[in-house]
C-alpha cells in the first residue's frame, strides 16, 4: 500500500513547450515524510524510444518552479531529446519548529543530505530521497535510459549533484555544475545547516563535502574532465562557494575537472542560461564514451 | 528640470548574460507621474554600432519582471544584436482607491490605452507612456537604430503592440503578437477596464481596438504578413481573446496577417519561447526590406 502510493503521480501542470511538455507532479514521499513536487520535461521523442535524463538540483530558495521558469531548459531537452527532471530542494509544510525561519536552512534549504538529529531526520533526508526514490520514480514512470543518466546542479544544487555522483558513481554516467557550494564544510551556510542536521561533531559531515569525496572517490572515471561553470562576478564565490578548495582537492586527488571561470557572469539564471548547452554537450558527449 | 529628470536612469539591476547584459532601470515617469521600471538587455555589438530595437509589452498582472525572467530573450537578443526592451504593464503605487482590487484593471492592467475619466487620467496614460516617453527614452540612451524598431507583445500587450502600431506607423517598421486580446471591445477583461477608464461612450473605446484600428490603417504595409502565433489549447482564447474577430477586420481591410494556430500549445510563456526566435526572424526581415 504505501509502497504504491509512493510512486503515485499526481498531474500539477501540463504544458507544451517546444517538442515536447513540461510538467510538474507532485507525490507523496515516504523518504521525506511529505507531499513532493518535482518539474519533468519529457521530449515528444520518449514516447518512441527510452532517451537520457539528466537530474537538475536547485539552489537555496528555490522550489520546483525556479528551473523550469528561469534557465530555458525546454529548448535544449527538445533539441537534444533529453528528459530533464528537477526535484523541490527541501520538504514542505512539515510544521518543524525553525524549518522556515532561516533562508540557508530547512524550507529551500536541505542540502540534499540525509539528517541524523531527530528534530530533522524523518523529514530531511533529502539524499536518499534524491538517489533512491526520486531516481527510481523517474526510472519506474518515464521512458529513461538507464545507461545514460546524468546530474548537475547550481548553488547548493551543485554540490547536491556533485555529492550524488561521488556517492552513487554505479547511478550517474556524468555530472556538472553551475557555482556550486564546493565545500560545505567551509561555507557559513551550511554549516549553520549541518550542526543542526548532524550536530557538533564534523566528521559526521564529511560524507556530504564534494572536496573530501573526491579525495576518497573510486567509481569510474569521467571521459572528458567534468564540466564545472563559475561566474567571475559571482558574489558568493570567494566567501561561501571556495572553487579554490575544490580545485585543490581534485589536484590532490588526480581527479579530473575543467573549472571555467566565466568572466563578467554573476550568480543567477541569467548566467546559468548562458552556459546551459555547454553542459548538455558535457553529458551527451560522456553518453557517447 | 522635470525634463532632465524624466530621463535620469537609474539602474536597479545589470547582469551579464549571453554576449550582453540584462538590465533593468527605473525612472520617474512624467507621463504615468510615478516611478516606472523597465527591462532592457543590451547585446555588447551595440557597443560598437547602431543596432535594432524591439518593444515588447507584457500581459495582465505583469510587471517588468516576467518576460526577462521566462521567455529567453537574452539568447535571441544576442544572437541577432538586438536592444529588446520591455515597460512596466501600468503605472505602481499611485494610491487611487480600486487600483490593486482585481487581475484584469488597475496595477498590472493599464491596458496601454490612455484614460480620459478624471480618477484615472493622471496616472493611466499607458498609451502615450509607451509611445511618446518611453519610445524617446529608449532612443535617446541607448544605441538604437531608428528606422529598425519593432514591437510586439503578449495577452494585453499583444493588443498593446497592434494598436501601437496602427496608429503610430511612422515609429514601428514591424509588429507581431503572440495570442493578443485581439478585440478589446468585445473581452471582458477589458470592458471591465474602458468603463472606468472612458466611461459609458464605447466610441471612445474604438480609439483602442485592434479590429477597429486596422480598419482605418492608412500607414506602410508591412513586406511580409504581421505575424501572430495562437495556442490551439489557450484557455482564453474563444472567450476572452477572439482571434477570429481579428481575422475578419483584416480579411475586410485587405490587410496581410499570418495568424498561425499552434497546436497543443497554452496561452503562458512555454508557448512564447518556443516561438519567439520565428518572430526575431519576422522582425528582421521586415526591417531589411
Amino acid at each position: 500500500m504505501s509502497s504504491s502510493s509512493s510512486s503515485e503521480l499526481i498531474l500539477e501542470l501540463s504544458s507544451k513547450s517546444f517538442d515536447g511538455y513540461q510538467y510538474i507532479y507532485s507525490h507523496d514521499s515516504l523518504t521525506v515524510d511529505c507531499k513532493m513536487k518535482f518539474g519533468i520535461y519529457v521530449p515528444l521523442v520518449a514516447d518512441k524510444e527510452c532517451v537520457p535524463l539528466l537530474i537538475f538540483l536547485s539552489g537555496l530558495m528555490c522550489t520546483e518552479q525556479d528551473f523550469i521558469i528561469k534557465s530555458g531548459i525546454q529548448r535544449l531537452a527538445s533539441k537534444y531529446g533529453f528528459i530533464v527532471a528537477n526535484p523541490d530542494t527541501s520538504p514542505r509544510s512539515c510544521n518543524i519548529e525553525g524549518d522556515d525561519d532561516q533562508s540557508n536552512f530547512g524550507e529551500g534549504a536541505g542540502y540534499y543530505i540525509d539528517a541524523i538529529e531527530s528534530k530533522w531526520s524523518k523529514n530531511y533526508q533529502m539524499f536518499s530521497y534524491v538517489n533512491d526514490e526520486f531516481y527510481e520514480l523517474l526510472i519506474k514512470n518515464f521512458n529513461v535510459d538507464i545507461n545514460r543518466i546524468g546530474i548537475f546542479g547550481h548553488n547548493m544544487g551543485g554540490h547536491g549533484a556533485l555529492i550524488s555522483f561521488f556517492k552513487c558513481p554505479a547511478q550517474y554516467k556524468s555530472v556538472s555544475a553551475f557555482a556550486p557550494i564546493y565545500n560545505v564544510l567551509k561555507c557559513e551556510w551550511s554549516r549553520n545547516a549541518f550542526i543542526k542536521f548532524f550536530g557538533q561533531d564534523e566528521e559526521l559531515w564529511k560524507e556530504y563535502d564534494a572536496c573530501e569525496l573526491v579525495a576518497s572517490y573510486d567509481g569510474p572515471m569521467p571521459y572528458a574532465p567534468i564540466l564545472i561553470d563559475q561566474g567571475s562576478n559571482d558574489q558568493y564565490k570567494d566567501n561561501y562557494l571556495f572553487p579554490d578548495k575544490f580545485i585543490e582537492a581534485c589536484t590532490n586527488a588526480s581527479f579530473p575537472i575543467q573549472l571555467r571561470e566565466q568572466i563578467g557572469y554573476e550568480h543567477d539564471y541569467f548566467f546559468i542560461m548562458t552556459f546551459l548547452e555547454d553542459h548538455f554537450k558535457y553529458h551527451k558527449n560522456e553518453f557517447e564514451h
